[in-house]
């Protein structure tokens, strides 16, 4: 095993340089320096993967499971690790919900006898409304608790859920975990008060036309019970509420087609450098193959998907022949079930694969802000002591935390998990909703995240046994 | 004065924290952390800043000095200033370049019989061709070294340079730094010896069809040695080059129309926030009104003009009466002539004002990353304490560096000066192009730099003497 890298205070004149854990002195080691310039500069003047990108967002685009496009996008991925020349290349077979739009969603609300158009889409796995659609009036609240509090006061009524995102929040992606129980959970909570269906403010800063679309559950509601669900915009949502005060009794409308339809069979995409010293011990990177069908899913994850795989082309290309075998693994079904997360940490188990650590990109293919990681006491120094060799290329957020829906389902005490954390300003204007294309990527920040994320399982490798 | 403040290990759970100086033990001044919370919470959820940038965008649009558009902005940031009740606003008047485009700029080349037609832009204070145009032979360079020692083998040709950005610079303005020589200097170097026109290879990481503009000289030129130059877009230029080892004697072509009218009379724009106990010594922070012609100058400079009214409106929405006196400037001629600045230092010195630092937002709208620093070394300490309190903005990058052009003039040994440094992928996507629009700036992305510099302000009043 390698010596601890610690500090790094030759790299940049411009970042200021010192040790994080203050437990052991100073060590410079010349070799993880060269090899993490080696692989940005690989990234930045030879990278792969923006190109990639364009295939998979422009000429597949949206790729919900079970549809089409998510079978042309297990056959592509395939095929691109093919012509990698991995050790090993395979599909691994899963079952997975099947749920589709269908056509002609729309929405309006009239208020004084004046009708207002609302962008509406349905959320992932809602009822449809009847051909005709539901129309009813509207009750606004702020949380799941009080929709609860109004109890039977929901009967006959569309529940509006307008709770916004809270702008202070730095990392966006808190401002999406205060909100996103509504989208989730909103329909079976006030479905069991006998509501008629449920609209909900779409989870975004952004304050424009375009609904964002996103997983929902009935829980353990009766079939009766299920209402149709879903997600408008911004907009409109302030519009409907400003509207709602002066006129409680304004009645909305809403119409969508949408069906779950049975499951259907599809795969995780997997790629493997087998490892020199340790080939049964398993260090794994991916992000999800399929998104909603709003968008092309570029950011969410196309992005991810292609930087995983160029993390392996990465290390081989300058020569690295990793002593753990390295897996990208293309998980299909995170948007509404977390079926291939769930299955190939079955897999891995049922194999009696060992997995030392795993990290997923699934925050948008953004300037690269740092990783979080779940990790024993012990590797959390260790990760820590990288600092000082990840600050030189904008990687200053390294701490615990969440790492990725995909690859939770392998959490032991043995593992450690990482999520790759791109800046999230600009995450959630486009995030399940048709802003989500290829046009939105930076090329540059997109090989800067797989120069990251190639930097992290470069050092991964060479630490952990 | 306050206590220096030297750590904050209380505000973020994900980042770690330690002293950065080493000189004096961790300090916790809750009053600061409060400040900088309040600030970012203002900005980000009652900013004004997006709305102004939109205005200045896109109803006023691009505005080179001189222009009436230029006027436009003058008369708009003084105005917008007078609501905001700053305690003085005035205009310092400047006299300024007055360059002119002209219409209808076009350019090809031949190559075999086949024509392919060039995107060009005239560079800002380049000569017109003649009314038909400039056609000639191109001799391609990388350098102004290897132009030079071409020397009379480039008469009656077009030179071309085209060296590209280095794309292994995580940093792109080092990347910028490292090629524009080409851009500025090139038409001053092969003038004298006869070439008759300059193509430079535009200044962008991208590979598309827009050319980016900026300034040039012609140095100490004779008048009849002053040969038209213009910008290319990088895919032509990558095409030219290619075209060129095959057909060496390819004849290019180009019209332009543009002038140098007279100098003429214009602005720098000052708002004031007076000092409770240092009214004559000032802090300052700017940037600049004028932009290219192109685009509508929203990144640069539209971005860091309303950031820097925004910072006063900040500190004075959140009841902060400043020790010093407060001034934001919007500098006039930044692009072509730095008149504004040089005009700004020269009555500052004329009126015995004391500036005792300056900051300067001249790097885009993007996502913060902290700022650089030219400052003496007793100072670079204390700057360089502060890195905890703007850690949990994502505010890392705090280290020595360059400033602004602008308060470049007001440099001394007594003065503190800053450059605002937010994320630098996306920008020389857009710079001095017509890409450089209000819809590539981020609301929140912006908001966030006005609430970072009125931080940095609101510590440099409360620490600098």
């Amino acid at each position: 095993m390698k010596h601890l890298v610690l500090s790094l205070c030759i790299f940049s004149s411009f970042l200021s340089c010192q040790s994080n854990t203050g437990a052991k002195p100073p060590v410079t080691n010349k070799t993880d320096v060269t090899t993490l310039k080696q692989l940005f500069d690989t990234a930045l003047t030879d990278g792969q993967c923006y190109e990639w990108l364009e295939v998979l967002s422009n000429d597949i685009g949206g790729r919900l499971s079970g549809s089409p496009e998510a079978q042309q996008a297990v056959e592509w991925g395939a095929s691109l690790m093919k012509t990698l020349n991995f050790d090993k290349v395979w599909l691994q077979p899963v079952m997975v919900p099947h749920w589709v739009r269908g056509e002609k969603e729309s929405a309006y609300f009239i208020a004084n006898k004046q009708r207002y158009p609302v962008p509406t889409c349905a959320l992932g796995g809602s009822v449809a409304t009847p051909e005709n659609g539901v129309t009813a009036q509207v009750i606004e609240v702020q949380s799941l608790e009080e929709a609860e509090t109004l109890g039977e006061k929901l009967r006959g009524k569309i529940v509006f859920f307008n709770r916004p995102f809270d702008e202070r929040l730095i990392q966006t992606f808190k401002a999406y975990g205060g909100c996103v129980d509504q989208r989730y959970k909103g329909a079976s909570i006030v479905g069991k008060y006998g509501a008629v269906g449920v609209i909900v403010r779409s989870m975004t800063h952004s304050i424009d036309d375009t609904p964002h679309t996103g997983s929902m559950t009935y829980a353990a509601l009766e079939a009766d019970e299920k209402i149709p669900a879903a997600a408008i915009s911004t907009r409109a949502a302030n519009l409907l509420s400003e509207q709602l005060r002066e006129h409680p009794a304004l009645t909305y409308h809403f119409k969508q087609h949408c069906k779950t339809l049975p499951d259907a069979p599809s795969f995780n995409v997997i790629g493997e450098i087998t490892g020199t010293r340790f080939p049964n011990r398993f260090i794994t990177v991916g992000g999800h193959l399929d998104s909603w069908d709003l968008g092309d899913g570029a950011h969410d994850d196309g992005a991810g998907v292609v930087q995983s795989i160029e993390v392996l082309r990465l290390l081989r290309r300058i020569g690295i022949q990793p002593r753990h075998s390295i897996r990208v693994v293309l998980f299909m079904n995170e948007e509404n079930g977390l079926r291939g997360g769930k299955k190939y940490a079955e897999e891995a188990t049922k194999n009696g694969e060992v997995h030392v650590a795993a990290l997923e990109s699934d925050a948008g293919g953004f300037t690269p802000r740092g990783f979080s990681f779940d990790a024993n006491h012990k590797n959390k120094e260790l990760f820590m002591s990288w600092k000082p060799l990840l600050a030189p290329y904008g990687l200053h957020d390294m701490g615990p935390g969440g790492s990725g829906a995909d690859i939770s389902p392998l959490k032991s005490e043995h593992i450690s998990l990482f999520g790759y954390r791109p800046d999230s300003q600009r995450y959630f204007d486009y995030h399940h909703s048709v802003n989500d294309t290829f046009d939105k990527v930076n090329k540059r920040e997109l090989a800067l995240g797989a120069a990251a994320m190639a930097s992290l399982v470069y050092l991964l490798d060479s630490y952990i046994d």
